[in-house]
């Protein structure tokens, strides 16, 4: 039971998750990970080893980690640059080996880093999707100028395309620092035309939105709502984020439903 | 004792709180604690459960966390926020009690994102008084636009008012940000001339100054002394905190009498 | 065992240190540091106790830290900062004592806040070289006003003096944000023409850079190499700098030699 548990009239919905939480793990350490996640495991969905920090890790670490993780119904994932080393070196079978061997349930195919072509794409989603691992696939680049050219008709394509292709959510890259990539300026702030045509434009309960920083979090709560999915949460900030959805906190109090 | 013993002269004073620092606690695990407060427990007087995370995490978690707190003599309380949330909703006796049960010593009486009469503060400050609760209130909103609208000499009569009503400390809104709010320009600045009008009509030792950035530390640490109270500390700044108080930093060195 | 062992072509070097990796420690709880470390102690060569933090801790946490870290071949030392208040209260030789007692590896001698003369620096650095502490000094001032008035030609010469008076390091100031000291601007950026200048003069592996800031590890890594030699790491971003290392993350992806 939580604390002040009178406010929560709906006992049912109010316990329930709220939305996707997708979480940053760098480097977190097995035994801070057991304490941590009796604060806040209820709240995460997914974590993700960001970029090829799984890779600079002991491999029975990573194993334990991602069991941890379990215990509390989160599904760990390496990051997609990690993917995209290993299929531009022609060793993907490789690395779809060595993620079951570790205990990842999730993979996210991306092409921030490298180039890879629709055809390529759509069979390493439909190929990683045969293994049974939930697919995240990523639309943006790591670079500010690639990011830049794409427009936003392409990302609406790509994300559509993948779901068709069996994606189960397609990430909106944002980055750990949350500016000047996507859908975000340099200031980290939301660029709302391009927003509002996307979000019309796509699955909306399928699309998960790195939003780092809370003024980002924030917007994407009073804009899509407090079950918006949302990515690149820092660690330190999951309790935060659940307040924001929940209308406790200044930025959001009397501004959601429920 | 403490390495480098022989740099304290004056033993009393040296081991003595410097002034208080009051921590910002977003949801940090019982463990997690136990361990950090080896270091730094010794420097803490009051730790905030931010705004309404105390009501999204469990109810065990949250009262083994004020016991561990009390151990090294520290004050919880829940966020403003919380009690704002509460008191709007009719709930401000379930409230009282909930935070009695869990072992909470202090509360903070805020208006930063609802509206509430000059009368029912102060009602509200000497009825938690009544309950033994230590009274934190806190002066400015939480919208930059509202809390441009107060005026310097209405914060100034609202100290003096909770002051008078039994508020044992008055917080100057700071956010976690230490930006745009308060006596904070965008940048995270202080306003000069509104803190030197502010500092002179009003007894200082009663104030406690949100200053989460470290220039707005040494600022205070400079202009008022090492034994000012600063509050919205992150949970790692506190032993640079310290440093600063005692001028073993290069912003403070040789510049604090201590 | 790392994960993802198969990317690992050339095993000796891919697991042997890629430069030096020096940690900032503002404070970590004993218990933290003994599973942090089992995530990435073998990545870590030196870590600082930064400026004066080391005199507020217990002294028997001071010596357990340094002992945990010995476990892993880290060699910790209290910031320059300590050194120079000690060394300006005539302190100098209790302060070369307590640091062997408390166990320190290596010392840290500068004058970021105190004016030093030529003569005495090359004296220090000796006296501290007899007692067999792994000697690392730093150039540069923490105010910006001062370290301003240091040319690039006077920085390059004050390197060659450590270095010929028997200092192991020379460590340019970066201070914990990296903002406005020595190579960097007030954005965080590197000045490109002082760093070409300073690197073509002096022995480069002999230099470590303070970073804290991504973008800065990065540039050092492109431009230097991935062995080059990086200091004021946060805690938490031991492994990312590790990946940046070794082209794991989209910023280095393809661009370096491992």
């Amino acid at each position: 039971m939580r604390a002040f548990e009178f406010l929560n009239k709906n006992k049912d919905q109010d316990h329930g998750k709220l939305g996707i939480t997708m979480v940053l793990d760098k480097g977190l350490s097995p035994e801070f990970l057991k304490d941590y996640l009796k604060v806040c495991g209820d709240y995460i969905s997914f974590v993700k080893f960001g970029w090829g920090t799984s890779a600079v890790q002991d491999r029975d670490i990573v194993k334990e980690k991602i069991k941890i993780y379990k215990r509390y119904g989160i599904k760990a994932y390496p990051g997609g640059t990690l993917f995209e080393v290993c299929f531009s070196k022609g060793l993907f079978e490789e690395y779809l080996v060595e993620c079951r061997d570790l205990g990842f349930e999730a993979l996210e195919i991306s092409n921030g880093s490298i180039d890879i072509s629709l055809k390529d794409r759509k069979e390493v989603i439909m190929e990683a999707k045969d293994r049974n691992f939930t697919i995240l696939t990523e639309v943006g680049k790591k670079s500010i100028e690639e990011d830049r050219k794409i427009t936003t008709s392409e990302r609406i394509n790509l994300i559509n395309q993948d779901l068709e292709a069996g994606a189960d959510y397609v990430i909106i890259e944002g980055r750990e620092s949350g500016k000047s990539i996507g859908l975000f300026d340099n200031m980290g702030n939301i660029k709302v035309e391009e927003f509002d045509i996307l979000i019309n434009s796509t699955p909306i309960e399928k699309l998960i939105f790195e939003a780092p920083q809370k003024n980002q979090q924030v917007y994407f709560i009073l804009n899509i709502g407090s079950n918006v999915n949302l990515g690149n949460i820092s660690y330190d900030d999951v309790i935060s984020l659940e307040t924001l959805r929940r209308g406790l906190r200044g930025d959001t109090l009397g501004k959601v439903n429920i």
